[in-house]
């Protein structure tokens, strides 16, 4: 029913050959594209129908994905509006065209945009403090600093994958100053950072952020010493279920990451728990920055609804 | 001029053979008493003057050691109080005889009173914390245990060390439950327990607590979230020093136990800073448990340096 | 002028015969409706002004309501933006009627999406403390237990009208094992519980939130305590005049529903205060739960007055 | 072995007949007083095992009071002090008779005492909140209303036993005006208030005040409203097993004073919990108002255990 | 090209002949208004080419200011929405007139809305402390006042120009009772006062408020105190710029401000620092009070920036 | 019946001929010494009650100096007790000049001693704010920079008598770089320093502390900002009155030192207010800087009143 190449996007993502948050959503948005050329009738309401099976079924490839369905209600509600106001299939499919290009477009510049925004509230001489490895935490770091800014940079290592020595890695070539500290440390060096810079895996209904482990931690103890703390996210980041009551589910990875099998296994009175990622509460979050610019966290599920959720109801574009 | 065991003291101290905060102070009093007994003489002020010659070379074995000059400023003291009053070498004799013994009785005592009254403050069903491998903290819990009280501990893997696996191993013998997590999830697991405690590596004049970097943030989180934070620790932790402006200097560590000296030579832009220890203020600790009672760090002070040191002076009882 | 049926309902209204914030403004926007259907001329302005005179009369009956201005001000400003894009008579009648029957239907379903939404922030094994006796509330927490989610509840007693024993009649008859308690035990028991729902009597510009007396409270220990702080309301409940700067007035009711005259009499120098409500500024809650979804109580407002009134203008749709 | 008095006491206050905290100290120091007057021999570690024995019984008469311990702690530590310095028995029964004079006499003026040192901080034109009735709370408010300065109150009706009311009695004997409200009203009318002052039952080691459900909720309001808090309490309310790991036991009522036996029947699902007292934590007062001066409450504990008890033993004198 | 009145009023602002936030954002609209009279042609780029030209004209008179660009996007965006629709030169014309007396005429009355909402504020016996001269914040005191409210006035000197004494001369003017502190006063004094009404400068993206050196101080200790603290400010006083991450720039003024520069030249080792603004964050701020409602401080930039900017982009009107 | 040198301090104190706190009490406590020397008789009672008269004239002088009494309370209770122990007029008589000496060598003292214990507080590459112009906290400033500690200071002008000009003064004689700010700029400036350093002119019983206007807001700016705030006085500073309730009065000094009495009269609604003092509570002080070592505010009292006061008495020793 659907081309080839759809299937091949579908399978793709699932098997996780297709990765990346941002990745995986545009390449969504292309393949319901590729459907919406292929589909050749004139009934309003089979287009729509056709169109609306094809999201289920990218949907349902990765069903705790954040950014895919995003991309997906960025176009589909669109389209169903021009539905709604009377459009002709022909020029639905040009809304569909219309709007998936902008959001890919979107995407693809996002990462550059929010380094561009981020780095505007970087000052010479600052030192900023990260936790993890974000890309588009380090776009606004590196941004800041190809512009001329003298700037430095404290890294935590990030138990228990010590992602940190990426961070480390992207900054060397870049030719920037990193300290790397243990993450236990943070408390201990925030007095010497003036800024807190990090990513986001995903944003809730009231602006609460999810992150790597110990980014609530690093909120905390920045908010204590008046340090900003500062959230760099796609707006795709955010997650529109919440909005409707959903719970975002903390992912809780392998204890072997923690500590050897061998040595865990001396120990029957232990147990090791691994979760991924932590959440921040908004009031820790002095500004989120996003490719649409920079926002206070509690206002930015308002914005962010607007680009791919219908204001007062819980149905998803694909299940009306 | 003093006996052999007195120079051999004096070596194995200085060599680190001697180790542990307790053991170093009570060998130090031990030593002082040896030199006490070997003085033949009825010159009052030449008695006082061996003493404090003897007990400046103690100290100046390991001059950053908490344990070891409040071991001798305990015994000098009070010799010096007696001397003052005009007593005859005999009756100072006998005076430091007791106050030495009284001395290493109560430091041997130490981490099991310390067991005792802090767990008097776990409460069945209680869900325990603890961050490092302190001896007097797990006696806090293992007291509690024995005592027939349902508890359960989470203990941090701290790095760079890992000394929380010691921490495994301990409570593991006794066989009590514990999770392990990574420290930087103490936030996120900081809400699921009722308790913490954990040691102290040295206590300051305002009741600030030195202890093994990533305490001051667990004591941040715990104040977050309402749990109460107990230091359980010797009251020969506490340092005089700071009464009279004294700061704490906080040890830095090889950077080789943080990452592996060849993937660190890879990067020009990297330092890596490895703290041993950090501070936790006075408002964040609810109380301490030593083995004369348990207090708030604020009045603590008031309370040891009664049994440390002179009231209204900055001097050593060794430099009179 | 208008059929009689509005004027039983003006006077149902202003007799209290129809009560409950939510019936008397499906009553209220019924009544408009029926004005509408009666009205038999082309005049766009005579239309209009028929509308807004009905409104007014409407809005009379109980001047300090905030369900049933927000009725009246859906209806008829939609009615009024389709008048000044030059609609008929007849399509503004259309209108109306739309407007008319979303608003009451959505209304009639608040209570049960709320239960929704909010269920969905419960979570296994949690403990929820209430206040007062709020149908909302009990909508999330009934609907929780419902989904077979393992819950208990801490019901307040709710002096003085003791409105916390009609909360344990409504759980008793669930099901749902509840634990009642004296107001003031409040923070005695906050750390017993995981959450906290409550309702709302109206909802100000700031998002903060008009509530039975003690609700301030209950936020404030539960704040301390780091116990997330929910309140359930319908939207209706939103008090579009505090954004032109009204305050919402604090009813203050009988003083002997709080002791006896007779015991009252005896004391000449005692007054009785009785206020019915209290006010919890919006950076105690956590989140706002809405028949539209979930909501930080500062956003709140925004969202709401797309619904209720129009943006720049401070004038009632019935008094332009 | 005793004389018959010393029984009569016993009985009395294991009967209840001796009630109230200062009146029990002071029968109990009294009975003391009787027991060495009739011991007639010269043997001194005799005479100190009878004072022992006698103490001991009086102490068991009820375990969990506080101001019992406290009176024969007074006496027989200052006896005790005395045999260890070598004192004849004739010695010790004056000392006996001096610190049980001493302990009486501050006993009795301490209410008094509180009054006027509590009223030195009670300014003209102040408005006053209480909660429960306290003796001493009540004697700083009358205080400085004899001494002519212009207050008015704020009590609390402090459910559930309506404790409010007799403090309502109490101020419009002497013509002080009063406000009653209900308990949970606290937080709206805390900002009309400029001083809170309630009493205490017990003072734990960190300088927590143990006191009527709802102080700490009082407190808690207060403090967030920068109200000075301040707590009026005898020094014998002080608990010295705290400095020692006990906890203060938190007396549970009979649920009947919360509500009629034949309403809780009906409801299988219902619990009712009725502790009398919380735990107010030393962060949230300001001062403590003595008999021998006002502190800062974490340093209470320091002031009192010199009076009370000896520093450095967790042993009763009764158990030596 | 432009009218002759056009090169005036740019030579107006560029010399700081027009003065004053809301006279310089009007005379450049009606500038705008002027030159779009005097195009005479059909061509729909053309005609939107020589607006932006001249937009960009007035723009760069004064590249600091936030009123002036307020003013012009107010319109420019308008024209650009109806350009972008297809509309004609003729219709353009139009919307451009219709947006520029919309703007102008709320312009005009955004002092005296302010005052009335903020008025609505102010409750009878309200004491109100103000810190410099803002004529927005006055008009909601004088309001007030004028509405028949007894209220009294405190206003900080406002070193380094004493614009408090101005504040004192309006307020005397109107015969509102006011007491003049110095600047540092302010904690001193804010437990006598229940709210705190000041202006603003600029407002950032975050919603926080650059106002007159002390504001923050003044906004610290109000929060400490609990007491309101309210911002009264027109809508133009947003600055876009922030959402895409400028920052605002604090002016430095002369030194001699502060202290007479013969004094000054005295002392080598001396510097002078002379802020005019700083940063008030938004929670501390309760409201903001503007011409178009009150406001939390956190969404008051999604509501602004729908008057003043489009949504996703970064881009100013003129630029595009 | 005394010496002339003794009234001629009397009336030298009197007439304000001695100023400054500490030469104020050495001088009376000379003067005491004197009246003691003079003293020619062996009834002991008869010596103590001559030596209160004098002590009590002394005191009668200025009687809300805190300094005079401190001294005499010092000497006073010396004596006394060594009356009560039995000891001869003689033997008095040398208690009497040891403590006077005493008192007077370590008033003598003091400056140096804070200023010593102070520095070892301030690390090379500080940046300390101070306000106002104290000696003892420019000592603690002076002796840091002497040890060659790199260190920079910010000062305020301290409205309304300038007295941050005398500070610049001082610290340009030494060479130290001082950057001067209106005091409203304190929050603006406090994240560029890293210590604040004040004086103190009195300290009640729970560790506050009253100093110039304004400090209490840079207490409040630097707890926010988490920069350590610390208060170096002498002992005499502390006020025992206050343990037993006695307020500190806050001296309120002319309005002409705010505006010129010309302009003030040109104002009738307008009313000055200059309150010399604030209170700064403890929780905001980290640490008291004395001549006999540094302490928590809270523990101060404790410490202090042991040097000057009885511990359960608050009869004062001139009125026993």
């Amino acid at each position: 029913m659907y081309p080839d190449k759809f299937y091949s996007v579908v399978e793709g993502i699932r098997t996780m050959k297709i990765r990346g948050a941002g990745r995986i959503a545009r390449e969504a948005v292309k393949a319901l594209k590729l459907v919406s050329e292929n589909i050749d009738l004139e009934d309003r309401d089979k287009y729509i129908s056709i169109l609306r099976d094809a999201a289920k079924k990218l949907v349902d490839t990765r069903p705790t994905a954040v950014s895919l369905p995003n991309g997906l209600r960025y176009v589909l509600n669109r389209v169903l509006q021009s539905y709604e106001s009377g459009a002709s299939v022909e020029e639905m499919k040009s809304v569909l065209v219309e709007s998936a290009d902008n959001f890919i477009k979107s995407s693809l510049q996002a990462i550059k945009k929010i380094g561009k925004y981020g780095a505007g509230r970087i000052e010479d001489g600052d030192i900023i403090m990260t936790h993890c490895n974000s890309q588009s935490a380090l776009s606004v770091i590196v941004n800041a600093y190809r512009m001329g800014k003298n700037i430095r940079v404290y890294a935590t290592e990030t138990r228990p994958r010590f992602q940190g020595r990426i961070t480390v890695k992207v900054l060397n070539k870049e030719g920037i100053d990193v300290t790397m500290i243990v993450d236990s440390a943070m408390r201990y060096f925030i007095n010497k950072v003036n800024k807190v810079v990090v990513g986001a895996d995903a944003i809730a209904a009231n602006g609460a952020v999810v992150n790597k482990i110990g980014t609530s931690l690093l909120a905390l103890a920045a908010n204590e010493a008046r340090v900003p703390f500062m959230v760099a996210a796609e707006t795709y980041k955010f997650s529109p279920d919440t909005l409707f009551g959903k719970l975002i589910i903390i992912e809780e990875r392998d204890y072997r990451e923690v500590a050897p099998e061998s040595w865990v296994n001396k120990y029957k009175h232990l147990t090791i728990r691994n979760p991924a990622f932590d959440v921040t509460p908004p009031e820790y979050i002095d500004i989120l920055i996003t490719e649409i610019g920079v926002f206070s966290p509690s206002v930015f599920p308002l914005v962010v609804r607007e680009m791919f959720g219908s204001f007062y109801s819980e149905l998803e574009p694909w299940e009306k």
